[in-house]
């Protein structure tokens, strides 16, 4: 299984800008079409856990506009395996938090609807162990 | 694409189960054999970052024996895609703490070595929203 062919880290880096630039925005179209509308599809957020593309809609909706918390990107990981499977990781700066907030994506091009995030997980890395 | 084979589900299902119980033994060796032994696989823990499977290993062997911290599984998901994808969400409840953890996985066969975690991401979830 080929890791990180060109073309489709291109195509999953233009994808995961376009999904960034619409956090800021609340531009909830682009939200919505970027993750697969699936009872299936998952996204932890940093307070709430969304369970089916229903429920992660209704969040994109309640969240307030705004500029968001991120602040800057630290360091951002785009792996792709083969030409349908990719992982996007990041961590970036947070506003009014010493720690670096962490994004996970999982995406897969289904055949029909090209690529969609089936999995997503954000959170604020702790200051200590928790063992 | 077909969404929960049960047979693909009950591999995944079994090589969780295997992991859950290795955290809890600290079985390195098993805690190792499941994530891919490459400098793509990244792993976002509570309070630290591996990048790529050394850091990742190093982790695991810093991390203090004991029974960890989980006290339950409070909602476990497992969703596969075709044959060779995978994803495992579950949301914890963890000792002394008052909110739930949440672990993702990624997982992807690979034609020689099987079943390997791609990604993981481990955090808690937190109180009020972070807009």
């Amino acid at each position: 299984m080929d890791v990180n062919i060109p073309e489709v880290v291109a195509e999953i880096r233009a994808l995961f800008d376009c999904y960034e630039q619409a956090l800021i925005d609340k531009d909830v179209e682009v939200l919505d079409a970027t993750f697969w509308q699936s009872p299936h599809t998952i996204r932890y957020a940093i307070h709430e856990n969304g369970y089916g593309f229903d429920e992660i809609h209704a969040h994109r909706v309640r969240r307030p506009p705004g500029p968001g918390i991120k602040l800057g990107q630290r360091r951002l990981v785009i792996t792709t395996l083969g030409w349908d499977f990719a992982t996007v990781n990041l961590e970036f700066d947070m506003r009014g938090r010493d720690m670096p907030g962490r994004q996970s994506q999982t995406w897969v091009r289904f055949p029909e609807i090209g690529w969609k995030v089936v999995s997503a997980h954000v959170s604020v890395t702790e200051a200590s162990p928790a063992y």
